[in-house]
């Protein structure tokens, strides 16, 4: 996978997510009613087949649509140049113009992220600790589709394809809810993976980009066995909020970096560097430093060097005489994830007290100490409440290439299902299957 | 755990499930959700206390609560005969009464009950998969506590302290919610509960009992990271449309046996027999028999089984001439969970169709196939979409402690998460620990 999920979410706000005119007829509601239901249904049965497959014919599948996307890449290219025409003329921003557009590398890209996919371990069929009970049942664990993913998303086209190369290695169908801006693209790209796939519903895009019908499908509890939203801040909460189906929160990081009484300077100056301003629109970004105070003297060395990058520092009262420019951090500061050159600084007298710190105001995404104290470095690892926690290294490490699993779907920030990186087994769920000669209770 | 969380549900439909007087000044609301919000607050802060507990800490406390609850037997006692008397002065039928009523004996059956999550091993502090990436990062995943956990049942008030005792073995908080007509005996029980507790916020009973606190308390997703509600189907399906709470759906099972081609008849019959008659208010009781055509001869010999335990018959149209007195089944009976001495009979022609007809009715819970074949078997188990599947067993084994889980907080029928009996591991989360040394991306 080429695109990591934790996406730049620099401009994410500024996305319009698929609003359109109000239809409030009864008969449209009952339509829109029966065309979900429909695509529930015919995704119901392709999951069926979908979780049939040996490895072989997923990965088989999944390399034919690789190739297929590059061969219709003109037509891709047409339908996305369209998109990214009527962005403009609508006055779309330049930076998100730019992740809507397709190249014809940004689609060679696609294609090899699917054969990345391919390459990967299958988590499916896996039986998990079988054991013999004393009645002689041979009880045991088998990994097993979910079923029928969701998964709602904003203008990026690319999604489109990681997602379904995502869950169809791991056996399941999906129903794809695209942002409206990039929907002539995604159309695209789902009639090509279709075209190679015995049964095409493995994969379908709601076409409809009202809200009416984003809301009624939050709702499709029969049908999908989980719903992903993968966006801005708002996105994720209006899922959460009309979905009755099961949702996977994903993304939103306010992440922390704790120097030490102990820390090593230089290394603490090059990771809060690092995770500041590597890449500043994404969830595992640096947003909030807390410092010790005996510590409070580097800051201006630290200065300098985020001066660099421009990054402005907003300090609370005892850090910011330590700073040559530094803004006054408020309390609404420190719960801001900023996505921006923008750093908050609290200072605090002791360990115990960074914890509290963060685990009052991060999103529980990712958080490192520096520190060359064992009991403290402990203590962190075991205190803080998140999905990522680090000893002596960039929060920018929380993703799914960088923890081994090839591939993501997403970072979790809750903690049911799955936490942090969420790679294939992540689209898996389990069931019992057990073998018994006749046992009765 | 005496207690099985699959528990009978003969009468649970005609329990009155915490609805009061309508309350609607906005003030009201108000003090609702300030109420709530407090509790939250208080529970969020045990948790972390609870989360930072050694395993011998909780498992001392757990010996403590123990011994304290049957020490005050009589005041629980005493407050239990004013649900009972209550409840029989309102008419609850004989059953459900019964379910209520406590006895010093059912005292020492929860008191021992909680001595045995005492002894079973504490999943929280593993740490699973600890890997070495090329970078050098060491990268592991740890089993945490959830944090805080909801609970939302109806009139057994040994739920009340079971659940403690499986949350606070996890670390956990647990706010509970119990049912009206058992309020007295769950607010002694609690009181008992907590007077042993160094933070008694890590079990807090809801008493205001009116729909809107329990609606409220659905949403309460700042402070509550799950919630399982234990009871009726009517409980869970208002859980699941109410919640923003991330929820584990519990407990419907539609449960089938399937009578293979290959069938060894004695064995058919026998665990036809158990599976429906051994317990019939339970989630895990059989409900629907499918028999493979060549297979009719026999049910008259199975019929005569189950007329010694009064059970009627809802045949199909192909089964029925088998039998000397049965009903004819209806579209609806396949598609019921009687709970009772009833079932109902399906004919097939295959494997096959047998597993079509058990993946469109049944509730995803249990199901078993009586064979000989082994390609059949190995079908069954692959194609069956449920939490548990058999070959050759009754489903009445799909419960925590028949699958050596020890003690058990409910039976999933949902894939996310947890799916099937759920036992302590069920009550937590993970979180990556990365140690490193300096490393930036």
């Amino acid at each position: 996978m080429t695109q990591t999920a934790c996406y730049d979410k620099t401009e994410a706000g500024k996305e319009t997510a698929g609003i359109a005119e109000t239809v409030n007829a009864q008969t449209e509601k009952q339509s829109i009613q029966e065309m979900l239901e429909a695509m529930g249904q015919r995704a119901k049965e392709a999951g069926s087949w979908c979780a049939g497959l040996s490895t072989k014919e997923k990965n088989d599948l999944l390399l034919k649509a690789a190739d297929r996307l590059e061969a219709d890449a003109g037509r891709i290219l047409a339908a996305n140049d369209m998109d990214v025409k009527r962005a403009q003329e609508n006055g779309m921003a330049a930076g998100l113009v730019d992740r809507l557009r397709l190249t014809p590398e940004r689609i060679a890209g696609i294609a090899s992220g699917i054969r990345e996919v391919a390459a990967l371990p299958d988590p499916i069929g896996r039986v998990e600790s079988m054991e013999k009970r004393p009645n002689g049942l041979m009880i045991g664990r088998k990994r097993v589709p979910l079923g029928v993913v969701g998964v709602i998303y904003e203008a990026r086209p690319n999604v489109t394809a990681d997602v379904f190369a995502l869950t169809f290695k791991t056996g399941n169908a999906v129903i794809l809810k695209g942002g409206r801006d990039a929907a002539a693209s995604n159309a695209a790209i789902v009639e090509s993976l279709q075209s190679v796939l015995p049964k095409p519903a493995v994969v379908q895009l709601i076409e409809d980009n009202s809200r009416e019908v984003t809301n009624a499908f939050m709702k499709l509890r029969e049908y999908v066995d989980v719903l992903i939203p993968r966006g801005g801040k708002g996105l994720i909460q209006a899922t959460v909020n009309n979905a009755t189906i099961p949702v996977i929160e994903t993304g939103t990081g306010n992440c922390h970096a704790y120097i030490d009484e102990t820390a090593d300077k230089d290394m603490a100056i090059a990771i809060v560097e690092n995770a500041k301003t590597q890449r500043i629109g994404v969830c595992n970004a640096l947003e909030s430093l807390v410092v010790h105070r005996s510590r409070l003297p580097m800051l201006k060395e630290l200065e300098t060097v985020l001066d660099k990058h421009n990054v402005q520092i907003r300090a609370d009262e005892a850090s910011r005489p330590y700073f040559d420019h530094a803004l006054a951090a408020t309390e609404e500061d420190f719960g801001t994830e900023y996505l921006d050159y923008i750093l908050s600084v609290k200072t605090v007298d002791s360990v115990e007290e960074a914890i509290r710190h963060i685990n009052r105001y991060s999103t529980g995404h990712s958080e490192t100490i520096v520190t060359k104290d064992y009991d403290n470095a402990q203590k962190f690892l075991d205190q803080v409440d998140s999905a990522a926690v680090y000893v002596n290294a960039s929060t920018r490490f929380t993703d799914g290439n960088e923890f081994g699993f090839g591939a993501e779907i997403g970072i979790s920030t809750q903690k049911l299902h799955a936490r942090g990186p969420m790679g294939l087994e992540a689209l898996t769920s389990s069931k019992f299957i057990i073998y018994g000669n006749g046992q009765v209770r």
